[in-house]
């Protein structure tokens, strides 16, 4: 499973000593080809952090070999010195791995503006470098956790070949591109430019409408690296599906693993005028705090759907906006709709449907409910 | 003080018996001349409660003999029956004081989603008539309260000419062009045009900086209402400072009493291209849940404000910028700058400046932290 679920990649997981409890925080993942064709999208933060800004550049070559990921420091706001740290650790994998460090991305997660310790991470690719296998999935799925509680891997089988990949992601889940750290890795046959194009299909409809917290992140990173190991070149739109599936998977395992959640909101847009407009909506619903608390004490509050929508741009007349929470039409054009006390919210799934009766389009975007849980997280500790 | 601060006015605040509680939910402010210009600002959210696109109407005419405020209930998202009742309201207190309806503005606040008791609102208002003084603005300020703590009033001394005013406001504080309810009484002697431009200049720079939740109201009325008691025309200037201090002061006041807060933080952004940009940034700072946990547990996680700043269109370069968290400069030309354990948080008012290094406009934004009892204040009831 994992990056390793598709033929010629090898990973590994390992405790480098970056995180200071002793857990995996080194992560590698290895192209063995023939091909190297590989994509990648990143936060559209304007503030970006080291990794980041290499990753980019190796990107323009359409070619990766490997990728090095770090948990404990996301090595973001550390200036100079940060990118240097970033370029040595390209450097050593491309050493060790016998490769060149211009086809070497690297990728970091952790707390922003802390230096990372390279006199544990350089002897640690050396170590994981010595433990790369075939069957390392997991290990690396495992080594890029922070606050994670569990990680996440998905796979989608094609004919002859797969997608896999793995994800981190708990906080600061906000795409403006991208969220969290992503490698996705197949054994199909294809071009940089193919590979770019399902990629950004993918995380546009996928990652792109995760968002927990409003928050974007400074380290956000989806790679997807081929090694043509299969020899089997698919269909472009069946194999675009495949990493869009994978893609979903993988962000609705980080919805659901959100830090301090307790209820997972499927924010669903219909009848809008466009898609822009309905991922708008979608987003200002799941940004509202006081209605995220209100989902958090199973209070189907349509009132703060309503006022969500106001802020908005879109195409929309206010007497006639509709609104149910898991089915129940709560708001009818814009006023008193079916009784609110039929909404049962008991279970952590909750949808709510905003019908904007002006188009064809729709969107979905995911969100959580807002916790003490999530305040306590986010204030006890710096992360 | 309050609303009667000013010659001119009288006001009245009284339990109708809207609130279930029997706490006071019904207010009324009555100009009793000789003048009667009016000025004022409202939500510009979308989605309208009734007696805002009434009182937008009334105030087209420049004229406002009265003012009914209700809490308990904010008449938004009720349809025609909404409407139809904030009417009546008007009609009601023109009626009992023998003014025209066409110059009585209403403004209500409270659950949204659900119709007014009009059985109880209607009497409240003989009754409140009965109790008019030129001592009630205090009642009257109180009467508007909904989570609020405590009541909110501030007054401007002029040259023998006053301006005085009440607000109410704790959640779904976020203003698109005002926040809350708020009335403001003077006894200068100006034209409609004049108090509008005064308030639209005021609002802009003190309760539209004010963004405690990131919510924005469906209700959110400001009114100014001139009696010419004074017999005095102040000099413009001297006038719309008089009226943004007072604005300034309640915008304090509502960020003090914020729900579930436990800091009240100031973000300053200095050195921007444009004022444009200040807010812009200053905005997305205030509204960031992260860096709001922070600032809850006395963390100075400068990260979580440069990848706020990231996220904006404002001019600056990410390697220019610099932070202070109560005047110490944590980043430096965006990477770790002072020694972090040197900043201080006991207190309640924590001071953020953000230094975009791009130009010469600055901004204030007010907000809070982000504490489990906003949640639980959010989530135990519907509000």
């Amino acid at each position: 499973m994992s990056v390793t679920a598709a033929k010629g990649f090898t990973a590994a997981g390992i405790a480098a000593g970056i995180k200071a409890n002793g857990n995996p925080d080194l992560a590698l993942v290895v192209n063995t080809g023939p091909r190297r064709a590989a994509a990648g999208v990143f936060t559209s933060n304007r503030v970006k952090a080291a990794p980041v800004l290499w990753s980019e550049q190796v990107l323009t070559g359409g070619e990766v070999s490997a990728v090095v990921l770090n948990s404990g420091g996301a090595n973001a706001c550390t200036g100079p010195k940060g990118f240097q740290d970033t370029h040595a650790t390209a450097e050593k994998a491309a050493e060790v791995l016998g490769h060149s460090a211009g086809e070497v991305a690297v990728a970091s997660t952790g707390l922003i503006g802390v230096l990372l310790p390279m006199d544990k991470l350089l002897p640690g690719i050396e170590q994981a470098a010595a433990q790369l296998s075939e069957h390392g999935g997991e290990k690396a799925a495992i080594a890029i956790k922070t606050t994670d509680t569990v990680h996440k891997t998905a796979v989608a089988q094609g004919d002859g070949w797969t997608v896999g990949g793995m994800a981190k992601g708990a906080g600061m889940l906000a795409p403006g591109l991208a969220t969290m750290l992503v490698v996705l890795t197949t054994d199909a046959d294809l071009e940089p430019a193919d590979l770019d194009k399902a990629l950004r299909d993918a995380t546009r409809q996928t990652f792109d409408r995760v968002d927990s917290d409003g928050c974007m992140s400074t380290n956000d990173t989806v790679l997807l690296l081929a090694s043509g190991a299969s020899t089997i070149t698919p269909r472009y739109e069946e194999f675009a599906e495949a990493v869009r599936a994978v893609c979903d998977d993988l962000g609705r395992q980080l919805i659901g693993d959100a830090e301090g959640a307790s209820k997972d909101i499927k924010v669903e847009v219909v009848n809008a005028a466009t898609e822009d407009d309905a991922v708008e909506v979608g987003r200002s619903i799941a940004r509202n705090n006081l209605l995220k608390c209100a989902i958090h004490g199973e209070d189907p509050n349509w009132g703060r759907v309503l006022s969500a929508i106001g802020t908005t741009r879109a195409a929309f007349e206010p007497d006639r906006l509709n609104v149910a929470i898991n089915d129940v039409w709560v708001c009818r054009n814009g006023s008193v709709g079916e009784d609110r006390d039929l909404v049962d919210m008991r279970y952590r799934e909750v949808r709510i449907t905003a019908d904007l009766a002006a188009g064809t389009e729709s969107a979905v975007i995911w969100t959580n409910d807002l916790t003490a849980d999530y305040v306590h997280e986010n204030s006890a500790y710096s992360s």
